[in-house]
């Protein structure tokens, strides 16, 4: 367990850079999209030598598009509400102006010159798209430079670490992310933002489709920006080929309070520290003391069920996934054998060991959790679980000679039940411990994206965060 | 109607390449892949500056691989029964050591520098991967210089048309294509050829995720190298993620008469010209001569219930397929406009048009049939139908002032059923009109792909070609 030191975060004070509530003054030209990127670029500057959040940024790209997009909200005509918003991108997708690296050796300077489906959505909305955020080694577990923007001695997560940090860190209101495993939920709650991990499909993931769990998802300062950044993608690129896509308002959902929850203690409950134990709880009595029922695996055969269903989630999650990716990362650790590392190799050499009917079988288990999952929909409104097994962790870097830290960006235990169910979940940072914080997820049945914001923006509303 | 010249095709005494058959004699040294490929290579000499089946070559690659494999089969140790088979991949999927530019000037010499997920399959199953073969303009209706091999005054069909013409002119075994709305059945038959366009997801598209309905499929002179070029890549690249993969045993699956068939309509039937359809009915003739029981929609509620459901295939498939391609698309044509076809422009344009719900309207339409064609499951073995609306049509070529020919390759319209049900189809040339082929199709329930194959096996040894 780790003891952090005294970090500096508190939730109850900490404010977070939004975006939504600038629209009034560009529209009466208080405020113009092209002063409010400098202010980020500001940020940035100031923060990214210790926080390493970038891999590329296109300053000048991005300042043009904010002067066109600051001359639209003058005229009255701005092209959607994240017209002029300046977003991140996590180096997992293809940017035209930039290049794709994937935070692997062997595609370093890897100039695609085309844009992800989302990517086109948002610069189609106006959106100013100006840099590309660090990830772990193509969407892997080996970590970039990244450090947490509330303790640079911490990881910030990942994958998806340079979003979730530049989030954190008030560089930019809003960025995209990828989760297969763990990679959108688990950095935003140990960097304290609010992120949205999407219903499987719900953001077309255009050119990266191929695993089955991978989403794209949104970290932003603010439930307002992350659902307006979510359905503004939606609206132009769609959800993923043959599903439905993102379904709800095209403004933020209303705040609406959950009559019933369901606690889920999941796979990572067992080994879980006694301070994340003792401070979820105390946020289970802040619900309940709200007039929210709790219901837990004692209080219904149902839910002891599923918690059965989805009790190796994370071995599941993680053989499908090597299984899915075996076949480019075999042909890349042949073509480039000193461009990917070591973790990389390990779980290609696992990978190939595994056959058809393994992944059938895997698929199976999955088919029935989700089974589990759905049965559950009568009983309450949504799941509220930990997002994370206890605050960030220290990451000294891999030592030479040493054997390879087997989690240096924390674990996703707490997010592979999400991922495998496919289905939506909502991060809200409602809890410190030592002045890092710590996050809770409202995860809904499929397609529920939108009533879990509602829900998780009357959370962050009335919900009193625990500081321990 | 068109009314063909006489071409010299005749399906009772045609004799297709084949590479099954070649193994004993690479046992026992009487011939081997080496020779195999240098006789495909002076094939491809004399006929290839008619038939413009490849974008490119690799000669020297091809020949590495084929002595390897020589060398192995000598060893008594091939890596599979596929082992030294030279295969034509067409040129929408990635190849590690050619260009793939998906018949688009945009993409010209575009250098991925990767292996497609069933590309690097079949190099782990020792083939010999030495071509790119023509495809229409990004899988779409533009087509390529491709000509029909018994008659280059007509269109091999498309958008897999070098794969289909290489097959057909015995340049190669086998050939890879896909198949998104109707790209692998419709060539096959206008060349004569076998091909599996297998359930949607059945082998692996790698990179190739964006469309819901593309499928990767084969081209080949023999049902026993259909079967084995797709089962050897399933067992090592898998099926697309989050589907089961082509199921089925590991050698081409035993003939099987089939009890019962559907003979499907279909949105084609009312415009088909007379001589499709009387050779069409006497191949029914001969197969309820040999014991079949056919059931028509006039039969069964259920067979007019379905003949409904996908009235307006056409439509739907390639609305949704333009959404599906929509944000690539678009970008693409902004970034080259002189780089795509006026072909491209009016399809994007008709996408730019749509919005999610039009989209989501479309996929209930697509749920709808696929469940009108489970509840025949239990009527009948098969659905047996055209595939393709008669003979291949002659092609002159645009006409510049000209309006725009609507569809060059073909029409699809005998092929977006099967697409859009996401369901097996095995073509066989079982029929000629004029001297040129006309192919009918199998179909089943998804993941029957064997079966499919094993009714293909009995009808190709037992049923008497129509020749008119």
């Amino acid at each position: 367990m780790d003891t952090p030191a005294r970090a500096n975060y508190d939730p109850r004070t900490h404010h977070m850079l939004t975006f939504h509530d600038a629209a009034q003054k560009f529209r009466d030209g208080a405020d113009t999209p092209r002063a409010y990127l400098e202010r980020c670029i500001e940020t940035i500057e100031a923060h990214e030598p210790v926080v390493k959040a970038f891999v590329v940024l296109n300053k000048d790209g991005a300042r043009a598009a904010a002067d066109a997009s600051s001359t639209r909200w003058k005229a009255g005509k701005p092209l959607s509400p994240i017209d002029g918003m300046p977003v991140a991108i996590k180096d997992l997708l293809e940017t035209k102006d930039m290049p794709t690296d994937f935070g692997c050796a062997a595609y370093n300077n890897n100039q695609t010159r085309r844009d992800n489906a989302a990517v086109w959505a948002l610069r189609e909305a106006g959106a100013v798209v100006f840099g590309k955020t660090v990830t772990a080694e193509l969407g892997g577990s080996h970590p970039g430079p990244t450090t947490n923007p509330f303790d640079a001695a911490r990881t910030p997560g990942g994958s998806s670490s340079g979003s979730a940090a530049a989030v954190a860190a008030r560089m930019v209101p809003a960025a995209l992310g990828t989760q297969v495993g763990g990679s959108v939920i688990r950095p935003a709650a140990y960097c304290g933002n609010i992120a949205l991990k999407p219903t499987q499909g719900g953001i077309n993931r255009g050119e990266r489709q191929t695993t089955s769990q991978s989403t794209t998802g949104v970290h932003a300062g603010s439930i307002e920006d992350m659902w307006q950044v979510a359905i503004e993608i939606v609206r132009r690129a769609g959800g993923d080929p043959g599903k439905p896509g993102l379904f709800g308002p095209t403004v933020t959902p209303e705040p609406v309070k959950p009559q019933r929850l369901i606690v889920l203690e999941s796979e990572g409950w067992p080994a879980l520290d006694g301070a994340s134990k003792a401070a979820f709880e105390a946020l289970m009595e802040n619900l309940a003391r709200a007039g929210v029922t709790l219901l837990r695996r004692k209080d219904h055969a149902w839910v002891e069920a599923f918690e059965h269903s989805i009790a190796d989630s994370n071995f599941v999650c993680n053989s499908i996934t090597a299984w899915e990716n075996r076949w480019y990362q075999a042909a890349l650790m042949e073509h480039h054998p000193n461009g990917v590392s070591e973790r990389l190799k390990s779980t290609v050499r696992r990978a190939m060991a595994m056959n058809p009917e393994d992944y059938r079988a895997l698929l199976q288990k999955r088919a029935a959790a989700q089974l589990c999952h759905q049965a559950l929909a009568p009983l309450a409104d949504a799941v509220v679980m930990l997002s994370s097994p206890g605050v960030a962790p220290l990451w000294p870097g891999d030592k030479p000679g040493q054997p390879l830290a087997p989690r240096p960006t924390g674990d996703s235990v707490f997010n592979t039940p999400s991922s495998m169910l496919q289905a939506p979940a909502v991060t809200l940072p409602l809890m410190s411990i030592g002045g890092m914080p710590l996050g809770a997820q409202l995860m809904g049945q499929q397609h529920e994206d939108a009533r879990m914001t509602g829900l998780a923006r009357w959370m962050l509303r009335h919900i009193t965060p625990v500081v321990n």
